[in-house]
């Protein structure tokens, strides 16, 4: 450790240089953002980073927006490709496994947790990758094609999660925006993921509205009606987790490529 | 613009230089995480990444915590001092301020905005940095002096959003977690801070107990009762935000320092 010292020195000049260079550079990405907020329009907002435009997003502070921004693709597809998604996934399951096991089962086999489908028990990436990981707009037609085909690929963190939960003997609901027509590809792909059984899988009737609030915020309502205790309720959108009754504890899961409220 | 290359080729070699000095400084982390595992209680579970651990506190997936991972000291401190936080804050306010200029007002002066006070409007940066950044155990002590000597720092973003609220015709409310007997020191800080105005501020009976949940939905129920709208809600913690009546709106506030349940 005697070339601790020099390394140190070392450091401190090589930080002090780069913050001098950054600090150049800085300016010139706020002359670049200027521009940018005097040419846009009100609905292609400048975004001050990426990363906060994501945090953002989670956090339910950005609301009501149709694609990720478009200066963020890049920076969508990397996440989504990357350690950080995954990482970010297995926090969240993580938490919710320690609080499943630590919770005091009642014996009587009325603990269910709520699971949303599409990009939490079953990851939509290959649709959007092919649709600019949001940046382009949501194309029905193929989003229809992809889950008739029934191959999407679990989220591996929340089908372990899954696992854990089954073990212990907390039952599975699913609740999912997928339309009543859906009903086969949907069971088809759950069970080639790895999603073996369950006690009950809830479509949406094609006759109900756009927003998934009322109708998953009902069906959670519906199952505290028939004696269920929900203990866990987990979604990539807030849509699936707020709305009484909300569950004992909601879980989200990382989504930057789209909003659905 | 002619010294471009040389200026590129410069940050080359340093980002090169400090990534070989980087992998050397991770290697010994990661030795010093591993000890950390196999000597530490299951309330210090080893972290993925820091990243993602903060994106957990922030969604509400990581709760009941008392400290920072200890190996996430340095991520917390530079987080804090740097671009990224400011930069999140800045995306809460641009939300919180579109969304505000939007709402038709109904002119009767009913409509509030509910603020949180410590690390919302205020920041407690300064007695953070004392502590290790949510490292070290909270000091109650120190934290009563730092209430006391009334020197906190404005949000810049929070009090930008403050002044475009007024200028709208929007109440402000300012529902602490702060105690009656610190009513002197907090009004001096709010209005040395620039919150040069509001219409109730509402501070905390020692009397009640540590959960602040029952407290700050139990004083909304009032102003709600009282006939006020609460057109907005924003706070640094999930407990600021949660329970009944939220507000028409909630925002949630960076803060990776701390919880409060």
């Amino acid at each position: 450790m005697a070339l601790e010292p020099l390394r140190h020195g070392l450091v401190s000049l090589l930080v002090l240089l780069l913050l001098l260079v950054h600090a150049a550079s800085a300016a010139r990405a706020r002359d670049l953002h200027l521009e940018m907020v005097t040419t846009s329009a009100a609905t292609a907002r400048a975004v001050p980073s990426c990363a906060s435009w994501r945090l953002g997003v989670e956090t339910n502070n950005i609301r009501d927006w149709y694609s990720i921004p478009a200066e963020c693709r890049g920076y969508v597809r990397d996440y989504m490709y990357g350690d950080l998604f995954r990482q970010d996934c297995a926090v969240v399951a993580r938490e919710a496994a320690a609080y499943a096991e630590g919770l005091e089962l009642g014996g009587d086999g009325k603990e269910v947790w709520v699971f949303d489908v599409d990009d939490t028990t079953l990851s939509n990436l290959p649709y959007y990758a092919d649709t600019g990981f949001g940046a382009e707009p949501y194309n029905a037609t193929y989003f229809d094609e992809y889950v008739a085909n029934a191959t999407a690929p679990p989220l591996p963190e929340v089908l372990q999660l899954y696992e854990t939960l089954l073990s212990l003997g907390i039952k599975v609901v699913f609740i999912t925006g997928r339309h009543d027509y859906e009903k086969e590809p949907t069971i088809k792909n759950l069970r080639s993921a790895g999603y073996h059984t369950w006690d009950k899988l809830v479509l949406k009737p094609s006759s109900l509205g756009s927003s998934v609030v009322p109708y998953k915020s009902g069906e959670r309502q519906k199952l505290v009606d028939a004696g269920y205790r929900i203990v866990g309720n987990m979604g990539d959108q807030w849509s699936d987790l707020i709305g009484a009754p909300e569950g004992d504890r909601t879980f989200k899961v990382p989504d930057p490529m789209y909003y659905v409220g």
